[in-house]
Formats: C-alpha cells, sequence, structure tokens
C-alpha cells in the first residue's frame, strides 16, 4: 500500500527517516528562535493522551496539580550550588520587563525545585502536613546547543513532580513507587515500551540529589532514550529553603524530597521505539485515532455506511474517525493513515459494501519484519465493532512482544571496557559496575557511552546505587 | 455554622475579602517575581475543570489543539503596527541564553498571533486547507504594573484560538459562533454567570483586530469583568505574513482570520460573580468536589459509613470526597468546606448511622441572602445519591438565577454621561451609543467608566459595532 519512498529508510539514515517522519506524519516543526520547535494538532494529540493517562495514574498516586511561575528570581537558583551549577549554562534570563531593565534578572524556570521549595517551606509547618504531593504541568526552557525536535529542545514540555516528606525512607519509597506505578506502567502498558529501570551513577545524577532513578527505552537504532526519572532529594533543597516541620514529639526537623518528571521527549520515544519505513506505529491504547473508516470511493452510500460505522466503534468505546475525502485517491489516503501509524484501517468500498462487509486492515504485520503491508481480514458490517476491539487488543500486545523481543537481542553481556564499547554499537552492554567503576565511565564517556542505570542482575530496582552487585546498562544515548 | 470573622465581610472591603478567599480557601498566593501567581491545588483544580469543560467545546467547534514556542523573535512582533504599539509597554524580553548575550532578543509571547502565523502561512496553500482551525492552552506574560491575582497577572494561563477563513463573513461567523457555543454556553451553564455579549467600541479593542466581541460579567461589587473575547482580525496578519491560498477559480488570496481567548481571570470571576461572605460558592457543574461526606466524629462505624456512601455517590457519577479527619473538630472542618465553596456537605454522626440516615446541607441557602447556612434535610443512606444528585442540579440552577435577578437589578438605563457615571458606582448603565458615541465614552474614561459592550436594545449580539441602533453598557471594570 505505502508508496516507496515517501520515507528515508531507517536502515540508510535513522536521523534523516526522523526528520522525515516528523515532516511528513505532520507531527512538528523548527520553531524561529533556535531550538524551539511547533508541535503540529497531530503531535499534539499524541502528548495529550500521554498527558491524559500519566495524570490519572499522578493523581492515583495521590499528588495534586498546581501551578507555579514560568519566571524565578535569579537568586533563588543560587541557593543550591550543585543546582546552580548544573543549570547554570542552559539558562534564559529575562531582563527587560514593562519596558524597563529589571533590577533582578528572572529567569525562566529550567526545573521548579526552587521556586516550589519557596513555598513548601511556607506551607509545612507541622507533620500533619506531610506528605506535601504536588505535580505540575508546564513549559521549561534550558537553553540547547544541539537541539533535536521533542528529543532535546531549548522549550520542552512536561510534568515536574515535587513531593516532602518526614522520614529519608518514605521520600524514596514513594520516589520507587513513582518510577514504578506511574512511569513504567505507563510506558509498558500504554506506550508498549519495555524500559529498563535503576539507579543513574554519581556522573550521570540530577544536580541537587542525592540519587536519580531513570527508565531508559530502546530506540529502532539502538540507542537508548531516557524516558523519564524520579529523584530522591535528600535534605539539600530542605535546608536551604528551611522546610521544616514540628515532628510528633515537638521536635523541628527538615523534611526529605522527591522530583520526578517525564515530558515530551516521550513523544520522539515513541515514534523511535516503533516505527518503521512506511511511518509511525502508535499502540492502540495511547492512539488519538484507534480505527479510521476509509470511503474508498464515492459511491452507493459508501460515506454513509463509513459514517454509522464510526459511530457504532465510537459507542463500542473505540476512538474512531471517518475520512470520506474521496476526491483524495484512495491510495494516497490509505498510506497518509500508515504514515500516522493508526492501528486499524477500516476500508469500505462498493463492493464490501454490497456484501455487507468491510476490510480491517492492521497497521503492523504478522511479524512486524514484513513489508509494512499490515494483515487484512473481511468483516461483517455488524461485527465490525467488536472485532476491531480484539484487532487493537492483538495489535497491543504484538507492539509490546516485538518491541521487547528486539530490545532483548541488541542487550549483550560485556566483561571489558572494549567489549561495552562494541556492543554499543548496535545496542547495550550489561558488565558489573563492581568491574567497570567511575575510572570504566569515564573511559566509555570519550567514546559517548555513557552508565544509562545501575540495577541488579535480574533486572530490578536495588535499594540504592551503591548496592552491592549491581550491573551497569551502558549504551550510547539521546 | 461558619465562624464569624473568617473572612472580612465583601461589605466592608470588597477587595480585602477577595484577597482573603484566595488566602483561607488555599486558591493562590503572589509569586517572588511581582506580578505572578503560585495557584494552589484546589484553585488549580477549579482551572483544570474550566479547561476541561472549554476544551470540549472546542474540539466539538472543529478546532484542533497545538502548541507553539514561548520564544518570539521581536521582529515578529514588529511586523503588525498596531499590534506591537498595543504590546510593546507590556513585554517580557529575553537577552542572555546558554550563558551568551543574543543575538536578536526574543520575547516572551504575550500572545501568539505573530508566530502562529508565521505557521498558518505554510500550511495554506490551496482553499481544500481552509477552515484552519487551530488552539492553543498555554501560559503567556504581560508585564502588569497593578497586579491582582487571576484578575491581572504578569503571568497567566489561557486558550487562544487562532483561525483562518476564505471569506470575511465565515470568519466573522466562526468568531460569534465560538463566542456563543463556546463561551458564552459554558459561562452560564457550567459557572452559572450570566454574560453580556456584544462589540468592543474602537478604543477597546484588540490591538490588530477589525472587531472584537466580548462577554461580560458582574461581579458582586458590581464592577464588571471581561470575561472572554474573539476578534475578527480582518486580513492583517494575512497580509504581514503572506497567508495566501489558491482559490476555486485559481487566482491567489489572502485568508480572513480571528482568535479568541478565555483565561485563569475565569477563577477570579468566579469567586467574585458567587462569593459570599462564608467563602467561594462554586456551582455543582463545575465543582471539583461536588459532595463532601464527613464524619461528624471517630465512633460506632461513622467513617466506613462514610466511605461507602462516598463511593456509592462516584458510583452515580458525583465527583465526591470523604472527610474523616475527625482529629480536627467537625465545626472547623464545616467551615472550611463551606469557604471552598464545596456545592453540598453530607454529614454522618453516630445519631445519623444509628437511623440509617445522613444530613444533607447545601452551601447555598433558599435565598441567598441567608446567613451562608444552608438549607438541610434528612435522607436515609439508601437514597442519599439520587437526593444529592437533584439537590445538585437544584443548587446549579439556583445560583444562575441568583447572580441573573442580582445583575439584572443592577443595570440601569442611563441617558447622559452623567446617569451613567451614577449608575456605575453600583452597577451597569444602558445608554444608546448614538447619544453617548465615542466623545462620551472619553468623558467617562476620565472616571475610570468604560464602555463594556456594544449590543442590541434587547441584548443579542449585533452584525457589527458599527449597527445602528446599539445600546452601549457601560460600568467600572476590573
Amino acid at each position: 500500500m505505502a508508496k516507496k519512498g515517501v520515507l528515508t529508510p531507517q536502515h540508510d539514515d535513522f536521523p534523516r527517516w526522523y526528520q522525515d517522519i516528523l515532516n511528513k506524519a505532520e507531527l512538528a516543526d523548527n520553531g524561529p528562535v533556535r531550538g524551539t520547535m511547533v508541535i503540529r494538532p497531530y503531535g499534539y494529540a499524541l502528548w495529550e493522551r500521554m498527558q491524559a493517562e500519566v495524570d490519572q495514574r499522578i493523581k492515583a498516586a495521590g499528588a495534586e496539580n498546581a501551578y507555579f511561575p514560568l519566571f524565578i528570581p535569579e537568586s533563588y537558583l543560587s541557593r543550591e550550588s550543585e543546582h546552580v551549577e548544573g543549570f547554570s549554562p542552559e539558562l534564559a534570563v529575562v531582563t527587560q520587563g514593562g519596558g524597563r531593565e529589571l533590577a533582578e534578572p528572572v529567569v525562566v524556570r529550567p526545573t521548579s525545585e526552587t521556586i516550589i521549595n519557596a513555598y513548601f517551606s511556607k506551607w509545612v509547618q507541622s507533620h500533619r502536613d506531610l506528605p506535601l504531593l504536588i505535580n505540575q504541568w508546564a513549559n521549561v526552557v534550558r537553553w540547547e546547543m544541539r537541539p533535536r525536535i521533542f528529543l532535546r529542545t531549548t522549550e520542552f514540555l512536561w510534568q515536574e513532580g515535587h513531593t516532602a516528606h518526614a522520614t529519608r525512607q518514605e521520600a524514596r519509597d514513594y520516589a520507587a513507587m513513582i518510577l514504578h506505578e506511574v512511569y513504567r506502567d505507563f510506558m509498558e502498558s500504554v506506550l508498549a515500551i519495555p524500559v529498563l529501570i535503576g539507579y543513574k551513577t554519581e556522573a550521570e545524577r540530577f544536580p541537587g540529589a542525592i540519587n536519580s532513578m531513570c527508565l531508559e527505552g530502546m530506540m529502532r537504532d539502538g540507542k537508548a532514550l531516557q524516558m523519564g526519572t524520579s529523584h530522591e532529594l535528600g535534605q539539600s533543597f530542605a535546608t536551604m529553603f528551611d522546610i521544616t516541620y514540628l515532628d510528633a514529639e515537638g521536635t523541628q526537623a527538615h523534611v526529605w524530597q522527591t522530583s520526578w518528571g517525564v515530558s515530551s521527549r516521550m513523544v520522539g520515544g515513541l515514534i523511535m521505539a516503533h516505527g518503521d519505513d512506511q511511518g509511525l506505529v502508535v499502540p492502540p491504547r495511547l492512539a488519538p485515532i484507534q480505527a479510521v473508516v476509509i470511503a474508498v470511493r464515492d459511491a452507493d452510500g459508501v460515506v454513509g455506511a463509513c459514517h454509522r460505522l464510526a459511530d457504532a466503534l465510537a459507542a463500542a468505546g473505540i476512538r474512531a474517525r471517518v475520512d470520506d475525502r474521496t476526491g483524495t485517491g484512495f491510495g494516497r489516503r490509505a498510506t497518509d493513515w500508515e504514515l500516522k501509524g493508526v492501528p486499524v484501517r477500516v476500508e469500505i468500498g462498493p463492493r464490501d459494501l454490497e456484501h455487507g462487509q468491510a476490510t480491517l486492515v492492521s497497521r503492523i504485520g504478522g511479524d512486524k519484519q514484513g513489508t509494512g503491508q499490515g494483515a487484512k481480514q473481511t468483516v461483517s458490517l455488524s461485527a465490525a465493532p467488536e472485532q476491531v476491539e480484539a484487532l487493537l487488543d492483538d495489535i497491543q500486545q504484538q507492539i509490546y512482544r516485538d518491541a521487547l523481543a528486539w530490545r532483548d537481542s541488541r542487550i549483550v553481556d560485556a566483561a571489558t571496557v572494549a567489549d561495552v564499547q562494541e556492543a554499543a554499537a548496535t545496542g547495550f552492554a550489561r558488565i558489573p559496575w563492581s568491574e567497570l567503576g567511575p575510572e570504566g565511565e569515564a573511559a566509555l564517556a570519550d567514546d559517548a557511552v555513557t552508565v544509562r542505570c545501575l540495577q541488579r542482575p535480574d533486572g530490578a530496582l536495588p535499594q540504592g546505587g551503591d548496592e552491592a552487585d549491581l550491573v551497569a546498562v551502558c549504551g550510547r544515548s539521546y
């Protein structure tokens, strides 16, 4: 179905394939200010679905949404020394406001630990105010020298959670719970992207954190994408912003904190984890359009039948859309929906209608290694909603299975730095952290290979980055 | 039920009452940079509900969400002369990025006509690309000299719609449709705020628009709040950004455009349109919490019964919350929920439970002129969901009726500028525009009274601000 040459094949030039898909599937454009992006309606619809799914999980985790200002006084950032060192090179600074030079310049938030903790300091008085669990959906700005749309942009969209707890253990448990029950669950069950979880090494830690946990996905070029992070902040911000509470024994104590976030970078992850030479592949649970009902041509009541079927699909809870643009050739439209990665096409032509039937075409083939020509089946119009629903479930599972099998085939066990370097050309390498260590990590850095995370040999999250017998998962990253 | 003196009475000092309610109901705080605000979880929950309701209506109007950059090159704003004149005094300008002075400073968007139309110019080629209907939810910045939380803040949250059409009539019709079917419908049926609609005079028009339509609500101090606007932009941006299409006859033509928006200012409108001396009054259709089930004290299975009832309410589609903080006195908690304007309190104590009953307390009294002591009724636990649902419907209707009756009692017909000035002390004045005219308007301005809108004598939206026999509705405004 797909026209040859719509996209540069992945195998020929993966970065160009990525750029092609952004353009051709109408996902995003570069903004006029270097490093900024314009997210087009279809790209934004993907982000909105991600927001809805993540937001629901964050609320289930007990956090409440709030909104803090975009502008932060420069002096706030300086209060935490590692934090300001980490972010200074990336700041955008407003020096003029309302037609005048500002007495104190303000920075555009690169992240909101400082401004949010300034308010936590007011809001937390007693142990009864804890835990304080806050989330915000916002845009943030980090000046980007080598921008790439969705992956590294000067402005991006994200959520950032910020919490305060009475004890270190509680804080750590909450950060780990967010990692597992909000992020990992969303990424695996909705995005259908298998993720490796673990701790960052000291070199890769968030500026100001005592521990950073992360989720790493593998893209179809074998590179790693950090899909999200959850940090233990310890008491550094609590000390700098004087966030104390009166505990049950009547003693003043500093709180223990976490912060955690996922961003519009996940849209890039979605594209690169599942896309193929025909375009995007969007897992049904995420898809803004799960099934498109295409009128093959305008004849004999075909368009009306398409709308009736779409209504029936919607009534069955399926996100359906009709394509009745019969002024445009059928092949071109089918290619377009394939590019956009819509999981199921439901095609109705005059002959289908005559037989009371429709043709279902899955976005992915039986083995995903095919030509992109999806599996086809003919169904009766009356059975279509049920069949589409079942097909969507199958596709969701299959996309995950394919991604998992493919990723696991590209992870090798390594014993030396040289082994790791070799493996990182096509995927990830696992090496005991006791073998690699900070020195090996530094050696890999010369070759742009990094430790993506430290995890237990069975892949589980350790109790901390300093647990014995951890494995370092290494790779090149976005 | 309410403790005396929690809030400054409205009648004594309305601005202080407003400030008190922001603090006591935990809605928002001032941010550290002058004019910015911190929206606290309960304030943000109100905004989230507004977003959800408006977003649904915008999508039904056929517009799609997208996202454009926060940063706009300074040169973009200058392209439309009225637009740049209007916004220049309010701009925040970034002059440093990534540790260096920027070659071209960038402005933080005060609104996005310029940057969005730069992309419309790429996306619109043929009449088949029209109408182009785009919306974005975003933060914007307009440096504010006399800030007031939610009403006038340096940074605020809003949606801005931007559309391009083939003809002037289509653009005007679409702008008017947004006014009626998205904004007015939301404000009246969800916010329960009656709004006057009409055209702005030339003096009050949006910079760059050929016509501005608006919705004006009356607050409980008799002042007007502009709740939203919908503009006809004509072809000025289309000319400056070269947005042309090939029409069906093969001729190049400029598009006709609209833009329209509502913002977090509506939260301020909600507070001031319905609030009383006991606190917020939130209409049920908007309320993040429609019914709070309060355990009067922790005895004899009361807390368990509260949770079971809340589950039953939730199952009936009611947004319910349990208050089982029995460590805090019942009176204090009841006052707190009254402050937060939750429409219905469901109280269960040991004696209620013994009789299989609960007490329903409405946030508003039978006549709204009462002591804030809401109407009470006893219901059986099994009938409670049905009864609460019916009560919520009643409350929604009554809040609207009260606001309408109260507003209409404060609108007078005036014949002279002096009449208008007098009436504006307590509410709105209506005067034939042919009597007032731009000269009378200028005279009123000295007294801080403005023409809120021009409308037909029966209150309907005219075909334009230049229609004959229009009435000017005048008042003081926020």
